[in-house]
């Protein structure tokens, strides 16, 4: 049995190269978006690369026809024990920096220091997403390593370097690497704790489908004095078929929405109730104190364990300076319906369609355009075993419970793991709130990266041999 | 007593004269939208005044800020006569001729074309709106004065350079010469007959006033995934409101907003449907077919008779290529209220306001923009004297019934001539529906322009002494 506090104390020990490691990747302005720094995402990967390598993996660079892919697998020392095998997931590539001019200190000139708070952070874009993130695990690795000479685990570590821009190499690269990427499960390291003392494993996201809609009346633009009664006015269509979309109580009015989504379990309210969350102070920081959604359930039940049909874009007739008399000939508007449970993308979709087309005059026309077939919610057992050895791992370290949340949004890449490699993933990371991603002074505390990186050796520990 | 018929042969005898001098008003490009026209504005303002000077009237251009105006007078010979003093307006000014491709034949090169229907087609940009239609009465005049050396009443003209681009000399033009432009009443020669065959009275015009709102939800667009459910949504705050501002039967809910409106009194209801309207083959022309306004009216009491509430333009959130999951932070639209009857424009718009105030949640923001102040609706009471005699001397020409018909929209200069100059106006035109006004290969029939100076010589022996 392995000495834990042998490994931790090889972390800590090595604390200030770890540091200059994540310094020196910073300093690569691997901006995956913008075409002039096509090198520099290169420069990057081949950077993981060779630190990999040094450190026993076998490692390289895979070209695609974007940025290429960081690909690494270690084979542990006693390779006739039956160990576990995980896939490690972050990526190399950052957002852009602008607006420069609101940067304390250039973007890509990272810096250490101390608040008036006595907090130490680490600022440049990338400190937290992703290079200090995916660091966390690969100084984690070193430290078992530097102390053992090996891991607990077999593993191998997916970097990827169009994260920031849509991943569009990604799904083929899976399915082309599918017999070496396959393992137990993935971590992905691109998330945040509770709060800055909480740690917390993200188990459910929302899935999505979108749609666009337009509905076109009188077959050219109309003057509203000649035709303002008689004709159909698409605009005024839309918004009655809009409105039409949620009861009075907030709920979806679609048919069979709610089809796949069950209520909340009892000890998972129990459990978000403990989180000592605000609804309140939620709504102020973005102007707002009245809960929109459905009534009688609390914010983080909302964005975390209901579905939604939201409108993110409306638009028809006249928008420019001043007045047209005008009733135009088309409406349009972009919808997307985040999904939980059971709910199927493909039904919802078809389920919006039979209820906008209802609500539509038959001399008025509506067609749609979806974009993508949509993903289903993804919930990770709050019991499986790994899950269990990952929440103990962190709850040693932090000393308090581990948050098991919700996240409102889709991280795509846990759909394309369960997809396409038939895995399920372990969402983990150590931002907060306030990291400022893809914003001017984009930071990472120390402590999220120090202690990040020993969350690690225990998790390495808690799910290995 | 004059004899009608000697006057109506001065007319008939002048037609190719007639022409000719349309012509040469067509082929000056007086588009006062387009400052690279100014010459050419002043130019066709100055041949006016040039061709009523040589015809006895005291004529001249008069500047202003923007495109000069033509005023002219006639004092009838018999002075000691208390003739009835009538203004007749038109404007000398076209619509831009774009897009040119599309033209026949170059719009300022006039041309006279005998389609195959066998009738007579007098093409060019402002042959009828308004040149051709302002000769008529010109032309009528020039028939009177050739045949009887006078006129049977005392006339004022005023010929306007800037109508097709908003008029904005107009109002302080008629408060400075107040004294010498009122009249008893004013004739407007700038509408249409009822069909090719039947004269027309436009006797109500439908009032508007104009409202822009902006809806402020989240103080900032969020991201939908992180804010999808609790956060109030602006583009569905925009959507209810809009849809609830009329019932189930298309009559507008806002409270008060039929004040002043009176039911079709029977005997008009009883005369438009003599009119032999296709409601069917109207919403036909532009694509639908469900009459959308209040139910149980048909579409010229509609047009002609009923307010609306209409929505203009809508635009919010995000509507560019593909998708964004946004919930913006604000949400637009433009509406505008047609009136009738007494309908006061301040009292809708405060009315509507209060509405839609009580429409928004209330940590959500409304604010209005109105655009100008308004214009009640203008009817004109069709047992006025002024307007039987006009409708007699139309049916003399015609050998039919004059129509006195309504218009949806609103014609600014009547609201102006009875608020700044007290008076009354009578719409007489001899436009067709298929004119094409505003569009390429602009036209005027050959008998509209005949037959409306043989009406004007019969409408000024009918309303003169």
């Amino acid at each position: 049995m392995t000495d834990i506090n042998a490994v931790l104390g090889a972390a800590d020990r090595a604390l200030d190269q770890s540091l200059d490691r994540l310094f020196d990747l910073v300093r690569i302005p691997s901006i995956s978006t913008d075409p002039a720094y096509k090198a520099d995402c290169r420069r990057a990967g081949e950077r993981i690369v060779a630190d990999l390598s040094a450190l026993g993996f076998s490692a390289s660079l895979r070209d695609t026809p974007g940025h290429p892919m960081v690909v690494a697998h270690f084979e542990p020392k006693d390779a006739s024990a039956k160990l576990p095998h995980f896939l490690f997931y972050g990526h190399y590539d950052v957002q852009p920096p602008d607006p420069l001019d609101k940067w304390t200190t250039p973007p890509f000139e990272p810096q250490k220091r101390t608040g008036k708070d006595g907090v130490v952070r680490l600022y440049g874009r990338g400190t937290a997403d992703d290079k200090g993130q995916l660091l966390t695990f690969v100084e984690a690795m070193r430290a078992w390593i530097t102390a053992t000479g090996t891991l607990p685990i077999k593993a191998t570590i997916l970097i990827e370097g169009e994260e920031e821009s849509g991943s569009p190499s990604l799904i083929p690269f899976l399915k082309e690497n599918k017999a070496e990427l396959a393992c137990d499960a993935a971590f992905v390291c691109d998330t945040n704790m509770w709060d800055a003392k909480t740690p917390a494993i993200t188990t459910r996201l929302r899935g999505m489908v979108k749609d666009e809609i337009t509905i076109t009346g009188p077959r050219v633009d109309l003057h509203s004095g000649a035709y303002g009664g008689p004709a159909a006015n698409p605009l005024r269509v839309l918004s009655k078929l809009l409105s039409k979309l949620h009861d009075k109580n907030g709920r979806v009015t679609i048919p069979g929405f709610y089809d796949g989504v069950s209520d909340l379990p009892k000890e998972m309210k129990a459990q978000w109730g403990k989180l000592n969350f605000s609804d309140k102070k939620f709504l102020k920081e973005v102007g707002l104190s009245v809960p929109a959604g459905e009534k009688g359930k609390g914010v983080l039940e909302q964005v975390w364990a209901r579905p939604t049909a939201e409108v993110n874009g409306i638009w028809g007739g006249y928008n420019g300076a001043g007045t047209k008399t005008v009733i135009p000939s088309e409406a349009h508007a972009k919808l997307t319906f985040r999904l939980v449970g059971k709910q199927n993308p493909q039904k919802i979709l078809k389920a919006f369609r039979a209820f906008a087309k209802a609500e539509v005059p038959k001399d008025c026309k509506i067609e749609f355009a979806a974009y993508g077939s949509g993903s289903p919610a993804t919930e990770i057992a709050e019991t499986s075993p790994l899950i269990r050895k990952t929440a103990q791992g962190l709850k040693e370290e932090w000393k308090r419970d581990t948050a098991l949340i919700g996240s409102g949004g889709s991280i795509p890449i846990v759909r394309y793991f369960k997809d396409i490699l038939g895995m399920d993933s372990v969402l983990v990371g150590f931002g907060l709130n306030d990291d400022a991603l893809h914003s001017p002074n984009e930071k990472y505390n120390l402590t999220s990266f120090h202690r990040g990186i020993r969350s690690w050796v225990r998790i390495l520990a808690a799910i290995g041999r």
